[in-house]
């Protein structure tokens, strides 16, 4: 199975109002409820494709409940979604994405999350471990919740490569910093991530500084440039179709879907660029993060383009 | 006891943000959770007070579980807020206040609460009318649930004065005016509301005009104005010592809670006043609605000057 880690899991809320006046009282007209953090997207992506996965991290409270239910609810009925979200103390975060209706533009509200005390995180490395048995790949995703120590992608990173399971690691600030220089196989940052871990604006020039800091690949997701590979076995730009206009939130998500369902697969990395691509392309006409349009990603599969530099 | 309705119960959400910039992502700093709907305001506020209260309605889902507990928890030792809220299979809304921290505005966004099914509406009716005979008096606060009928509130004043229980009414809207029209025998709208109700912004005029409309006594809050009453024993203004810098939210629940336990104790109007004044005083100082600064509120009591027009 293809094992998904978010440690910072959330309940994500989208309220749609007709328009957003700062100082002012709102009716919300719709709200959205979807199990949120990058690693529950990516998750939800890999299951869509088939992929036997499963997530683990924290959930902890109602909110935590909350979920955990709305994950079981859009899991796909053949059961390849397995939840292993280890329960806390302290009550899973809300994030609320407040949607203008009359500009389509979003304004984001993230709390921090829960604490999580020294013996939860040893719990989770103990869960963790075991984990990484079955696994024939991980993805490490998202923001660290108070308390777990900032060095912890780089631990989880460690343990994977101890397993010989190979690990992608998608976050940023401190924690990409420190999880790089432990050597992941993989790091899926975007062009402002690669920036302010790398001082360069140039994507080229910072992904060759972040494989130079540790990564053995950097795959870069672009937005509507797609994405920028390099590698050990080459280095490769992938284009995408013609872009959609769509909501970009979770395409980051469906792309490490992309690169990691294709490397358990033991694609080369064109493929795996090709894949990631038009899962991000398909992740833009969905409705929320964690989910992609099924016609639309077939369609996107062959206009990707793939050139070696 | 004296009881309060809360059809549409909050989970109520405070977020701290540095500064609210629309269309960008936000850290939240702070967040509080509290139980919501002016109904349970009002009850924790009397029940601060001292005087046994029982609070009824609706709640559902993992919000509404969240409201509950909350409720319990802020409830004084002595067990004198009793939970008689009705569980319905929709989820109990959420409101987000966000405070910029910069400015001290608050940006406030309103789900618009659970469909309330015709059956759930009908146990809701059994179960007031249940409570009405230990009531020595009621409050009807705040804004209807979806399925809920338009009319609730002219329904549950009639069932009210059936029994003999006087029965207060704090909404707005259609619900105001229909609710009006079933004689309660106190409204408490706010200069808004009033005017929103009677098309004239001049409040004694207003209130005036709400009188004709139905209502046997209408407590005006005027914000830091205080509160106009006029009533069959007289009309009077209230004013309060000099206004502070707070959060006004909750001051009219402070203010209906004073009118209601005042009026459970057999006070006559001008100690009613003093009390709805002194307490709305009370409650700008205090960080959340539902609460008051008790040292402040004995301050105020003596220097709240009611004049008779």
């Amino acid at each position: 199975m293809i094992l998904t880690v978010t440690l910072n899991t959330a309940l994500d809320l989208t309220y749609r109002v007709p328009r957003l006046l700062p100082h002012t009282s709102h009716r919300v007209t719709r709200v959205l409820e979807r199990p949120g953090g990058k690693g529950l997207n990516v998750a939800r992506v890999l299951a869509a494709l088939g992929h036997e996965t499963v997530v683990t991290g924290f959930a902890g409270g109602t909110t935590g409940e909350t979920v955990r239910r709305l994950l079981s609810e859009c899991a796909p009925a053949d059961g390849t979604l397995g939840d292993q979200l280890l329960e806390i103390t302290g009550a899973t975060r809300r994030t609320v994405a407040v949607v203008d209706a009359g500009t389509g533009d979003t304004t984001q509200l993230n709390e921090a999350g829960p604490h999580v005390s020294p013996h939860e995180w040893a719990a989770f490395g103990e869960r963790y471990a075991r984990l990484l048995d079955d696994a024939s790949a991980v993805a490490l995703c998202g923001s660290l919740p108070p308390g777990v120590p900032v060095g912890a992608y780089a631990h989880l990173v460690r343990e994977a490569r101890a397993r010989r399971v190979p690990v992608l690691l998608d976050t940023s600030g401190e924690p990409l910093r420190r999880g790089i220089a432990a050597r992941p196989d993989v790091v899926k940052p975007n062009a402002a991530e690669l920036a302010a871990l790398t001082g360069s604006t140039d994507p080229l020039r910072a992904a060759q500084d972040a494989r130079r800091r540790g990564a053995h690949a950097v795959a870069a997701s672009l937005g509507t440039d797609g994405m920028l590979a390099l590698t050990p076995q080459g280095t490769w730009r992938a284009a995408p179709p013609k872009p959609l206009p769509g909501n970009p939130t979770g395409a980051g998500d469906a792309a490490v879907a992309g690169l990691l369902s294709a490397l358990a697969e033991g694609l080369p990395w064109p493929d795996r660029l090709t894949r990631a691509v038009a899962l991000a392309t398909a992740a833009v006409r969905a409705p929320a993060a964690g989910e992609y349009d099924p016609v639309l990603y077939e369609e996107s599969l062959p206009r990707v383009r793939v050139t070696a530099l």
